[in-house]
């Protein structure tokens, strides 16, 4: 087999072979191919698509191409979730100890944020001692004791998606749902779970920029789920402006516990129910979305989720003390309002420009070395759809450095404030 | 100016800028920007495509990569003709002295063969002590004395080229009318002719399959030709046979030879009479086509096309004697008639595959270092639209070592010969 002959066919949009997929990927893996192929069929891949099996078989080569966790020591079933990405995202922090003190069982492999604002890991390393690289073995007992456990992706996990996904950043490959569904599912696969549930993104702060983008994303991914023997289901949700309030990684803790205590933003909240009902439906814990609902809201009122939360960084050496009083979480030296130049309702935000406000704070890596800031970020204090009068704050800025008059020139462009405002995007579009 | 940006705007099918395209390929020819970046927008420009704005530009911004060679000490009208390349394809060897019998000036840069037979180079070189690498003052003072020369490519010449058609031809990536057009005009244009006739090949033996493909390739020279202020005119010839009878370096010089006496094959002299007279209309030394075809025929019958060829073998310290005794040239140790095994007519011969056989025999190189053996060769006792009666051969075979009996099956599988010949295509399809 030669590889440009498998380029010609992708050039000539011809279906591959599941050979011919394998051949690729552990040529790439094994550094037998060289980059200037890989981008060219990455490229011919963007612009004439793959079909159903191809995606299902490429999924499949990636998922092997390093170690599969293998989860069946865990008892019942495995269920997980993956966001496809966006601003203020700190569902896994509440949903995830939500799910557990109903009884579902989550092993979760996250990984780091690069740009806007950190990753999950990011986010649960602003509590003082928190581990996320325990071993295979505390993971797994970690689960069956409480439930729930969420560490870093192993190095070996998808090596072929480590690889690929640098080229594909460098080459303007990024875009094509094949391609991006195969990466996400790949990880997924190999991370072992039963169930998976995708939340997919749409808008301007995501990579998918409307509902009928993400809709095709997330179908190409349920289809590979399926195809796979997992459960999958998916969310398409609204990222044209930030999830929930917060945005930082101490600050996105603190929404995450007020949200487990019943105080969290209406939306991040709506969020919460609605992902969680789908997971405890998935792991055949309630039987419809109303039970599934009861369930979760009687594990906020009782405290369990809290105390699911308390239970699962105490197990991963995290300062338990801090959940209890958030106010001991990192904090930024200033915390500055900042008013409102006019009145009106609040129309747009900028959810992608509002990530990178905040990454310009130090929430965010610009590249993979820089050190994250845990404490700075942006509190939203207006949404789309809100009214601002005159004299009130949009946003309080949590920073360490005196903010530049060009930082808040470019705060200010992410508010689009109106005179009227006639309606307000659904958070969730569909579930599929 | 960011590379990926660049590479993004041709994915998404928006034409890129002149500034964009000098950007990519000084970047490219310096060493800054990466294969895999380039493979990947090459991909993208073969499904995208380019206008003629952007082919234009690409073609420039190649051809002043490297030198650019100033012709301005030749006197008179600077012709030059370029084929895509086919089988049997000895052009060069008969038309340059034919016309610059008649006048004009032909100062020819040519290339080397990869794949079937030699290039016009390695036919010159079966002519002991023909240099090819004569200095620039000499190449020009010859073509002010006799008018003609042809050597080869300076190292020099076109970079961008040389680095881009290496990473095209393993990344499946040829395949694209504006980078193949683009390719073959900087050269043309760095060689420094003031006008330009291209012989476009299509066929089983050529790049482009269909008499329609051939003419947009060749249509899109022209318009790249005119941009840049050359009279280029082109012609589209069939390849579906090999053209003339011989297949092999001195076999090819042979015919050539004979063709100059009045005595070549028919269909390799109308080619040579169509190529002529459109070149000494451009060198404005003929008014008409009528007019062009008498001086061609002139210069065959009384002798000075072969003076021509004569002088200029001598001028580049050829050994004339081959030219006057063509049995000097370099001759193999067999030559084996093939009989054909049905009677019937000729309907179709596979004229790649006859110059793979050639390669074969030692008569061209699979890869860059192999030596050519110039005596060794095919020719072709049958064309297409000829009968064939039981007892007469196919073609004489000059090889150097004993035929391999799958050597012979292949060779046979080259001739369909079927009880009725419909129709054969004509050499000359269009004369844009």
């Amino acid at each position: 087999m030669r590889f440009v002959d498998i380029i010609n066919k992708k050039r000539l949009n011809q279906p591959l072979t599941k050979e011919e997929i394998q051949f690729w990927i552990d040529g790439y893996v094994k550094g037998d191919i060289p980059d200037y192929q890989v981008s060219a069929l990455c490229m011919a891949i963007v612009l004439n698509g793959m079909n159903r099996e191809e995606t299902r078989d490429l999924t499949m080569a990636m998922t092997y191409s390093g170690d599969v966790i293998d989860l069946s020591a865990i008892n019942g079933v495995k269920v997980d979730k993956h966001s496809t990405g966006g601003v203020g995202d700190k569902t896994s922090l509440s949903l995830t100890p939500m799910v557990a003190a109903c009884g579902a069982k989550v092993a979760k492999m996250s990984g780091r944020g690069l740009g806007h604002t950190g990753g999950t890991l990011d986010k649960l390393e602003s509590i003082k001692g928190f581990d996320i690289m325990i071993g295979q073995e505390d993971f797994i007992r970690q689960v069956n004791e409480i439930g729930v456990s969420i560490v870093g992706q192993n190095a070996q996990l998808v090596p072929a998606d480590k690889k690929l996904y640098a080229l594909r950043d460098v080459t303007g490959t990024v875009q094509s749902i094949p391609l991006i569904a195969s990466s996400i599912m790949s990880k997924k696969l190999a991370s072992g779970a039963d169930t998976i549930l995708l939340d997919v993104k749409y808008g301007e702060g995501a990579f998918m920029q409307t509902v009928e983008e993400a809709k095709v994303l997330a179908k190409t991914m349920i289809e590979i789920g399926t195809d796979c023997g997992r459960d999958t289901r998916a969310m398409i949700t609204d990222m044209n402006q930030p999830l929930g309030k917060a945005i930082g990684n101490a600050l996105e803790v603190k929404e995450a516990i007020e949200t487990l205590k019943g105080n969290g933003p209406e939306d991040f909240t709506e969020l919460c129910m609605t992902a969680g009902s789908i997971m405890l439906q998935q792991a055949h814990i309630a039987k419809d979305e109303t039970e599934a609902r009861a369930m979760l809201k009687e594990a906020v009122t009782s405290g369990a989720a809290l105390q699911k939360l308390r239970d699962f960084v105490k197990a991963q050496h995290g300062d338990v003390k801090m959940i209890d009083n958030p106010e001991l979480l990192p904090s930024a030296r200033f915390m500055t309002p900042v008013k409102t130049r006019s009145a009106g309702f609040v129309t747009d935000l900028k959810a992608l420009e509002l990530g990178n406000l905040a990454m310009r704070l130090g929430a965010g890596r610009a590249t993979k070395e820089d050190v994250i800031n845990p404490a700075v970020g942006i509190v939203l204090n207006k949404k789309v759809g809100n009214t601002v009068r005159m004299g009130e704050a949009l946003a309080i800025i949590h920073h360490d450095t005196p903010l530049e008059e060009n930082w808040l020139e470019d705060f200010y462009n992410t508010f689009t404030i109106e005179p009227t405002c006639d309606n307000v995007e659904p958070l969730i579009a569909a579930v599929l």
